[in-house]
């Protein structure tokens, strides 16, 4: 039960938990960036969409039907309605479900192939933690109706593109490619059984978490379970020692590329190639062929191993990755909280996810695509110094005489229309040193000036505040007229004067 | 109770009830019209602020505490939290309510005044009709701080600009000016007392139809009350011959620029000048200078009558504005539904409203600004022809020989590098007319084919899909072929030829 408000209490002015607001730069560093894919996505023949926030929570799928709380990762409600009850809606959770309803709802109407890209928030009711937020941007594309491995590879490519459009350079980021069916047939060989979704589960989790852990570590999760610092035991998959090795040889990065000899628990070498062990399955060798195609059309457009390689260590977390699954990763380093190097790591992912259409009509339609992490993305830019440049404030118009505001306000006029940013002074111009303070506050680049004697002799004054030193609060205004970074001009010379105070 | 779904049932693939999704050009035109918009708001000054689509219900105010329904016009849900229960949170009606709550939050870190614009979607929980949604755009811009009518000048100086930013010609818009203190001096002279809420709400909404129902119809609902064409009665305020003679002097256009005549019910004229009414009013004076003021400082930056003028007709619904209120309309004519001529009407609307701050801090802050409709301003520029023209589709590489895969992803490669928007058909390539009815969907301005023989020839075929006629689906290959938009090049200028062929 709510409390019962209270008529006579403020209500607090305060972000709901979890979420947060952006100002100013945030918005216009990720609004850059989220313009330049789109130049890309659109380059490579990809139509926005923009799908509402709320779905109904049946279409949205993923989350089962518990009448009490069918809300569960989600923000829902019922809607009203009369009689026996109306929908339940929700916030989508990320922007794959919505293009998975679209694509049934529109299948007639759209093109086949479908290649959309969408951007914009998406909502996770989870618990926040720091830097961990209820609602985020993703950044996604995505073709439906396509089942050839071409399509994979060419969003391999205009992964590449987008990374390197967006500010980071070539060999700072490398997009590994790997394919589910790969995973598929070494646990096939390793006589894991399709049905065995415990065991599979524990697998793909341990396989997922070797950056971490480390080699040791998924071989203690792969065989009898592993006791982490605190103390805690984790369950493990109970594979036997081949099993095991195998297992590692593909987690390991690069493991496909050679041969890859490790020690079993009794010290004798497995020359294990992952390439002839997965020949002895057949999802294994399917996989494998798609994998090489992908990366024969990649390699003829131009990506070389610098950007677009093979990695069998990709797992990627989702459940509803049927094929070829991607991830790009940035490689330079940098300081985590608590001082060490480390990577940066990954910033974007995707697969096919052949099922996710077939929910709603029956019949399987292949899709493939990929979603950009767009914080981690604008964290990447913000540590390479590619985050683009803070807006410079405006130029700000100062109110010495409050009889002549339409003065000044046809002086911000001039300089508006002439494409400058500008503003008047709008607060109590009493206090002078006010003024000053706001023009600081603002970031503004200059402050125009124009007194009773310069309004009588037709002049003002423009002061340079980037080159100027910083000005202190209570600087009188004859001391701060002293300082040398100022011009006094005609009127008329207002606007060509201002510009060429601007010019860098 | 919601039913209980069946495990077998699929899902509906259905957008919810009264929301909608944006495909391709839907998408890229509101955003060319925004960043334009966004152009015009950043150089008077203003900064982006983007808070989050869930405000808690607390902050959003308005709605009444109902402990049933707290969410009355907003989508609104429960925390979950164990004890006393979670905080109550809803997705924000406008962008307005956010802002308030923004600026008692963030009160000392702020600039005073601050000045921010705001692009968003906004949800209400209201009856969906025909091109009724309940998630829409709105795009607004206020400045929180300043008490001068300087900052309501300002506010209606930028809005002309950025009609004309978005191809809204000078003359096809007016931007028209009011003041509440006008309308309440008007009703202190009337007689109608401060505390007399019903009969001032009564008033309001006669006033705000007066371009619906003319002088007439506003008459009576100033008077006894007015019956509609079904028979239904809506309630008078009651008002005496006088009153409702002074209201309808302030209701109609214009009517403060000349003095205006009209005859009461006994069909004595009455010669009332707006300005002489208003001086027997302190509050009535107040308003008439401070529109004075604003109308003074747009015309000192070159705003003249035929884009900012005073109109005491407009009144703007929303019962939080204190002082100026301003709209803009569009002048030019459209066909409605019925295929009569009328006025496009209103676009934007804004005023000051300095109360909204207080319910936080209780402290007044003076804050004024404007709300832009964003599907309505997108539909005059459609009505206009100034939506910009859609996207061109992407040149298409066919897929005429499966094997070669790498060498058509090759060229869709070179032209992308080059910055040609291109795709490879992605589809099932064996009918090779489903490739050409794909090219035609997707408005695509250039077939690019290579079969064997070409392949062998190190040549291909650029085919002119928009000079040439609508290719039939079942046109054979020779057939085609032999349509004289195309040409056969060789390979090597594959860019340089399309290049040529997309040039206008």
């Amino acid at each position: 039960m709510a409390d019962t408000p209270k008529a006579s209490r403020r209500p607090r002015a305060e972000t709901p938990r979890g979420f947060r607001d952006y100002f100013g730069a945030e918005v216009t560093e990720r609004k850059a960036m989220l313009d330049r894919i789109a130049e890309v996505y659109h380059r490579y023949g990809f139509d926005p969409l923009e799908t509402s926030a709320v779905e109904t929570v049946e279409a949205l799928g993923k989350f089962l039907p518990d009448v009490d709380r069918p809300n569960e990762g989600v923000f829902g409600w019922q809607e009203e309605n009369t009689g026996s009850g109306g929908d339940w809606l929700a916030l989508r959770y990320d922007l794959t479900a919505p293009l998975a309803r679209v694509a049934a709802q529109y299948r007639n109407d759209l093109p086949t192939p479908y290649r959309r890209y969408a951007m914009g928030p998406v909502w996770r009711n989870e618990k926040p933690g720091p830097g961990r937020f209820r609602q985020f941007y993703q950044c996604d594309a995505d073709t439906v109706g396509a089942s050839s491995v071409a399509a994979d590879a060419e969003i391999c490519a205009m992964l590449a593109d987008a990374l390197e459009a967006v500010g980071i350079e070539r060999g700072d980021y490398v997009v590994k490619v790997n394919n589910r069916k790969v995973l598929n047939g070494v646990l096939e060989v390793a006589c894991i059984a399709d049905d065995d979704v415990r065991t599979r589960g524990i697998v793909l989790r341990a396989i997922d978490k070797i950056d971490r852990l480390g080699p040791e570590g998924v071989r203690a999760l792969l065989g009898k379970g592993r006791k982490d610092e605190s103390g805690d035991i984790t369950e493990g998959a109970g594979l036997d020692h081949g099993a095991i090795a195998m297992m590692l040889a593909f987690a390991m990065p690069d493991a496909a590329r050679s041969g890859f000899v490790m020690q079993d628990e009794r010290g004798q070498n497995l020359d294990l190639s992952l390439r002839e062990i997965l020949h002895l399955s057949q999802v294994g060798k399917e996989g494998l062929d798609e994998l090489d195609e992908i990366i024969r059309l990649v390699r003829a457009q131009g990506y070389d191993e610098d950007r677009i390689r093979m990695d069998t260590s990709v797992v990627r977390g989702l459940g509803y990755y049927t094929g070829p699954v991607y991830e790009a990763e940035l490689t330079f380093e940098i300081l985590d909280e608590k001082g060490r190097k480390r990577q940066f790591g990954s910033v974007a992912g995707g697969g096919r996810y052949d099922d996710l259409v077939k929910r709603f009509t029956g019949q399987a339609v292949p899709a493939t695509g990929v979603s950009i992490g767009v914080d981690r993305l604008l964290a990447a830019l913000h540590a390479k110094g590619r985050a683009g440049s803070a807006t410079p404030g405006p130029v700000v118009v100062t109110v010495m005489d409050r009889d002549r505001m339409a003065d000044y306000m046809a002086m911000v006029g001039a300089l508006r229309q002439a494409g400058i940013r500008a503003e008047m002074y709008l607060g109590n111009p009493k206090n002078f040193g006010n003024q000053l303070k706001y023009a600081d506050k603002r970031g503004s680049p200059i402050a125009v000036i124009q007194g009773a004697n310069e309004a009588a002799r037709g002049v003002v004054i423009l002061k340079d505040l980037i080159l100027g030193a910083r000005i202190s609060a209570g600087a009188s205004l004859e001391e701060w007229k002293s300082r040398p970074a100022q011009v006094e001009i005609p009127l008329a010379d207002l606007v060509p004067a201002t510009r060429r105070m601007l010019e860098p």
